[in-house]
């Protein structure tokens, strides 16, 4: 097999989040369910903007966020997703590659880089309210088949079965990966999103997941399950290695028959927003690393914890740092 | 008199300010001053962008700072600075008046909103690259005299002096102002700007401004004395009342014979930046809601304290609650 060039290739939704508080109250009288990720139109984004508090511009995107964190970790990392050519894609195309993240920004001419309004409520759970805008654009034509090849991993985000040609972008990324003898990871993103698309969900897992990240919620909605044990029995069959977050309650690696139950890390809890991507992001950096899956998810729970700590979803602090000292890497 | 319809109005450079982390070495490679406020042209705003971290964006200017904070502790706030029809000209004006500031933006059309690169090294310390952009454009004919006019308190920002115009600007709204019985408030910025016009500030302060704040550095810049006590021994024989922060050491309020001496409040400090600025905005509503010298310093203390306590220039907590909660309002 050819040397790999990167770690882990990430493509997704390129999205700038635009942060704020909100309380339980707003988001009802705005329709806005809490917890979840709802596709808007421009002009409802502009709506919403006219109604919410100050806010903060900080680079999102789900999968981009998790490359970020590998690229933080020392992990060799790179992206694919689209931005306009306008100041939001200059901040995303900035913030990624500052980062230390390969990223060969491939801009739409005109429109508008996507947003994603997000509300944090007291209890530091997030609404997030999502304007696709450039990223829609994301095509076949736009994965790079010697990147994708070069990845030992790529790392697909569920949003991506939301705009039509994305989802395209995203078979032919895995069948470019599996054909050069690379794994394929994916994040089911959110449960509503799941519940748009849960037969095509179920066929990918089956047929092109090696492996596989996704909340109690999101992976209870996949198989209908009433308990999260059973998908847990459900999942293991279907994919080689499954890491299923639980907020607090930590999280369980599954691989065939090992099995480990890996504790959350202690965290001072400001804004949850970030918490998968950045678990996706030490748990792929351990694993392309060559450590064991109970140290993956050590690795993870750590990354998960320092994104919640503070408000925004790209880590702050020196993830390397902070899993050398802990022995982790 | 007339009614007033802002308690404080503000007039300063609107600016979005771009915060990234970065080491001392940074600076010193880049010919930072560090903690100081560096004008830079948009070709070195350009090129710093493409060296420096990834970064938050947030809306930021001195002044606008301050009248943020004013309205977050239930004041009537206005504010007036000039931004371009571009998106961060769209943050700036959003989040001022989405924080209850009376804003009316008159865009300049072409050109860029200014923005304020802020380095925050690990000490907490911040280095500002200020390119002005389009808040050099504030003249004359931007002060509102109804506005003005009908504002208990105006307050300028001593930045004012760097773009030519604007310090039109700001003697216009002074004499209006003044006309109207109203009292006029200064912030002297930082050191560096005392330095580049002394002389002018020096007669300003003593024939235009009733309220002065200024910290230690710049006092000391503006009245060329070697210790704190030299300087304040001048500055109580030239205006009404003045506003002294000494960091950690907490501040000085003296208005003629009446001198109070008030502690910091205690804050796990993350990032000085609007540490000053919320100062002045917890002092000015104090005052403005008829509090004693001494109730207005503590309020302003706890908004320095609540500031430094994140990254940031704009409250984040509700100001109000917390100085409620404290007996203070």
């Amino acid at each position: 097999m050819k040397e790999t060039a990167f770690d882990v290739l990430g493509i997704g939704n390129a999205l700038v989040d635009v942060l704020a508080h909100a309380d339980d109250a707003f988001l009802t009288e705005n329709d806005i369910e809490k917890g979840a990720m709802t596709l808007i139109d421009a002009e409802a984004a502009n709506a919403l903007y006219g109604k919410i508090g100050p806010a903060v511009e900080v680079s999102g995107g789900s999968a981009a966020n998790t490359i970020a964190g590998v690229a933080t970790l020392g992990g060799r990392a790179a992206y694919i997703g689209k931005v306009a050519d306008d100041a939001l894609g200059n901040i995303f195309a900035h913030d990624i590659k500052a980062t230390g993240v390969h990223f060969e920004a491939t801009r739409q001419a005109g429109g508008d880089t996507g947003h994603c309004t997000i509300l944090v409520t007291p209890d530091a759970q997030r609404s997030m309210n999502t304007f696709l805008g450039a990223s829609t654009t994301l095509c076949a034509d736009d994965v790079a088949e010697d990147q994708v090849s070069a990845a030992k991993v790529i790392y697909l985000e569920g949003y991506l079965f939301d705009p039509p040609k994305a989802r395209e972008a995203f078979y032919k990324a895995a069948g470019i990966a599996h054909e050069a003898g690379r794994e394929v990871a994916l994040t089911l993103s959110d449960s509503f999103c799941v519940e748009r698309y849960r037969a095509e969900f179920q066929h990918l897992v089956e047929t092109e997941i090696d492996i596989l990240f996704a909340n109690e919620d999101e992976l209870m909605a996949l198989y209908q399950t009433t308990t999260f044990d059973d998908a847990l029995q459900i999942v293991r069959e279907k994919c080689s290695i499954a890491a299923l977050t639980r907020s607090a309650a930590g999280s369980i690696i599954v691989c065939g028959d090992e099995i480990h139950v890996i504790d959350a890390d202690k965290a001072q809890v400001v804004d949850t927003t970030g918490a998968g991507d950045l678990y996706a992001a030490g748990f792929l950096y351990g694993y392309t690393a060559g450590k064991d899956l109970k140290t993956a998810g050590q690795i993870a729970s750590l990354c998960a914890a320092e994104v919640i700590s503070h408000v925004g979803a790209r880590p702050e602090a020196d993830l390397k740092a902070l899993a050398k000292a802990k022995g982790l890497i």
